[in-house]
C-alpha cells in the first residue's frame, strides 16, 4: 500500500480511501492514477490488513432458516438487490432448520468481520443471539419475532392475513379445517397465523410434520386418514409453501379428493404454486421485499441513520393474489 | 489475547491454537484453563486481528450460478454438510445468472479472507475466474466444465443420462422431440444433455427460454404452437426442472394435452418433480452429492492432500429414479 502511494505521489488514507470505494472523496484524475499504479505494482490488497484499518469487508451476512424453502432464497435475494446498489454484497449462511447450527453460524459471524447481518431466526429470544453475536454490529431481524429484542424487524401481517382468508372460506360454507405445520408453539410467524385460524374455526385438526425430517409416506397417511372420517365441507390449510405442494396439491392433481368437498389455502412465496395450482385462493407473502426491506434498514444503520428505522415493519400479505 | 495468555499461564501461540480449534496439540486441561481466563476476561478475538495471524477463517465460499434453482441451494446443502464436520462454515454467493456479478462476487471472494472457494461457474473459462481470483485459494469447479482449468471439477454424466433417455423414448415410439432450455451453447452442461438428444433425435426443436428474465406467457404460447403443429409421437425434454414444473407440468394437469401423443422427460434435482408427477421418468441429478464431493476434495487440498484428488469426478445421474 505504501508503494502504491509512493508511486501514484498521493498519501495512504488516499490509497485506503480508493480500495473502499470512497472515490467521491478524491477526483477522478487522482482515482485513475492509483488505480494505475495498482495494476502496476500488481497490487492485492491483503483482506486482513485491509480490515484492520478499515473495520470493514463490504460483506454482510444473510442468515436464514432454511433454503430448502423459497422463503428463505427469495428473501436473500430481495436483500441482495439492496446491497450491491450500495456496494456490498450479501452471503448467506443456511441454519438448516437447527438451533444448535444458527449458533456456530452466528458465532462464525461474530468472529469474521461482516459489516452486518441480517438474521431470519430459529430461535426466540433476542438474549441466544446476543450470547453468540458479541460484536456491536449491525441486526436486521426478518419474518420472525423475537422477545426483548431492540433490533429493527421487517414481518409479514401473519395474523391479520391468516385470518382474512379463513373467513373466507367459513363464508363460503367451510365448517373443519385441517392444519399442514411445523410445530406451532415454535416460531412467532406460526403461532400468529394459527390464532388468525383460531378466530374463526372451531374445529380444528393439525398434523404436525417435523420441520428437520419427516417420513413423507406418513404425513400422507395421516392426512387421508383425517379426510376420509368427515363429510363436512373442509379447509385443508398449509401453513407453508412447501407443504402444499409436497402433500396437498398431488391428491388434487390425481383427483384422489372431491374439490366440492376439500378446498386448499397456503402461505405461498413464488409463482410456482400458483403456477401448478392456479384455482387455488393462497396467501401469498413476500420474501423478496421483506429482504429488500431488511437491506434498506441495515444501509441506513450502516449510514449512521438508524435510529429513525427501529421497530417493527409490516410487509403485508396478499390473499388471493394473482401473477 | 496478551491478557489471556497471561491469566491462563500459557503462551500467547496457544491461546492462538486454541482459538483455531487445534484442541489435539493441548492437553483438556489446558484448554479448559484457556477457556476459563476467555470467559473472565469476556474477551472477544478480534476476527481481523486473528486472520492475520492464522490466515484462516474458517469459512469456505461457495458460489453457485442461481439460486432459484434447487440445483444450486442442494449443492450448498452438500457442501454444507461435509464443510460442518471438518469444523469450517459455508456461505453461498448467488451470481443470480449474471456474469457481471459473478466477476464482482469473485473480487469480493479474493478481496477478504476466505479458506477455499467451489464454485458453480457461469463463465466458461477458468482465465475469467483467474483475473478475479488472484490469491492462491484452493478452488473446486461444480456442475460445470471449464475450458483451460487445472482445478478438480465434480459434475453430472450429462452427455450420456441424456442420451439414455431420448434412446428410451425413442425405443417407445417416440420420433420428434421438443427441448425446453436457456441458450444451450452458453453452458456445458446444456451443450453435453444437446449432444446427447441428438446422437437419438433427428427432429428437434429447442424452445429457447432466456436465463436472466423470460415473459412466461411468450414461453407458453410458443410450447402450445409446437404442440400443436404436430400429429408425430413428441416428447417433452426440459434440461432443468424450472421449467418442467413451470411450463410441463400445467399442461399435464390441466390435461391439455394428450398424455398418449406427448410424454415428458426432464433433468430433476428434488423430489418435488416427483412427488407432483409421479408417472414422469425423471432423470434425476444428485446435487447434494456433487456438493459434499466438492467439499470433501476442498478439505482433502486443505490438509495439504491436493495432489490426490485432481481431475474430473463424475456424478452420475439415473434415469427413471423413484423415491
Amino acid at each position: 500500500m505504501k508503494d502504491v502511494a509512493s508511486l501514484a505521489n498521493v498519501s495512504i488514507a488516499t490509497v485506503s480511501r480508493y480500495l473502499n470505494g470512497e472515490l467521491n472523496r478524491m477526483s477522478t484524475q487522482t482515482a485513475a492514477t492509483i488505480k494505475e499504479a495498482i495494476t502496476k505494482l500488481n497490487y492485492v490488497p491483503n483482506s486482513a490488513a485491509r480490515q484492520m484499518v478499515t473495520h470493514s469487508s463490504k460483506i454482510v451476512a444473510v442468515a436464514v432458516a432454511n433454503i430448502d424453502d423459497y422463503f428463505s432464497t427469495e428473501l436473500f435475494k430481495g436483500a441482495n438487490s439492496i446491497l450491491e446498489s450500495h456496494h456490498y454484497t450479501g452471503v448467506l449462511f443456511d441454519s438448516d432448520s437447527d438451533n444448535q447450527r444458527e449458533n456456530e453460524l452466528l458465532n462464525s459471524i461474530n468472529q469474521n468481520n461482516f459489516d452486518g447481518l441480517i438474521l431470519q431466526p430459529l430461535t426466540d429470544t433476542a438474549d441466544t443471539i446476543r450470547q453468540q453475536v458479541k460484536r456491536d454490529i449491525p441486526i436486521v431481524v426478518a419474518d420472525r419475532e423475537l422477545e426483548k429484542s431492540s433490533w429493527p424487524e421487517v414481518i409479514t401481517d401473519n395474523y391479520a392475513s391468516a385470518q382474512r382468508a379463513a373467513t373466507y372460506f367459513y363464508r363460503a360454507g367451510f365448517t373443519r379445517v385441517i392444519v399442514l405445520s411445523s410445530d406451532v408453539s415454535a416460531a412467532s410467524t406460526r403461532r400468529e397465523r394459527f390464532r388468525g385460524i383460531q378466530d374463526v374455526f372451531e374445529k380444528i385438526d393439525v398434523i404436525n410434520i417435523p420441520e428437520e425430517s419427516y417420513q413423507r409416506q406418513q404425513v400422507k397417511a395421516e392426512l387421508m386418514q383425517l379426510i376420509s372420517k368427515t363429510n363436512e365441507k373442509t379447509l385443508l390449510f398449509a401453513l407453508k409453501e412447501r407443504w402444499l405442494l409436497e402433500f396437498i396439491a398431488p391428491l388434487f392433481v390425481s383427483k384422489v379428493i372431491d374439490p366440492q368437498q376439500f378446498q386448499v389455502t397456503a402461505f405461498a412465496d413464488t409463482r410456482l404454486a400458483h403456477a401448478l395450482t392456479p384455482e387455488i385462493k393462497l396467501i401469498h407473502q413476500n420474501p423478496f421485499l421483506i429482504g429488500a426491506s431488511c437491506a434498506e434498514i441495515l444501509i441506513e444503520i450502516l449510514n449512521g441513520n438508524g435510529t429513525q428505522v427501529r421497530g417493527k415493519n409490516i410487509v403485508p400479505a396478499e390473499f388471493d393474489w394473482r401473477d
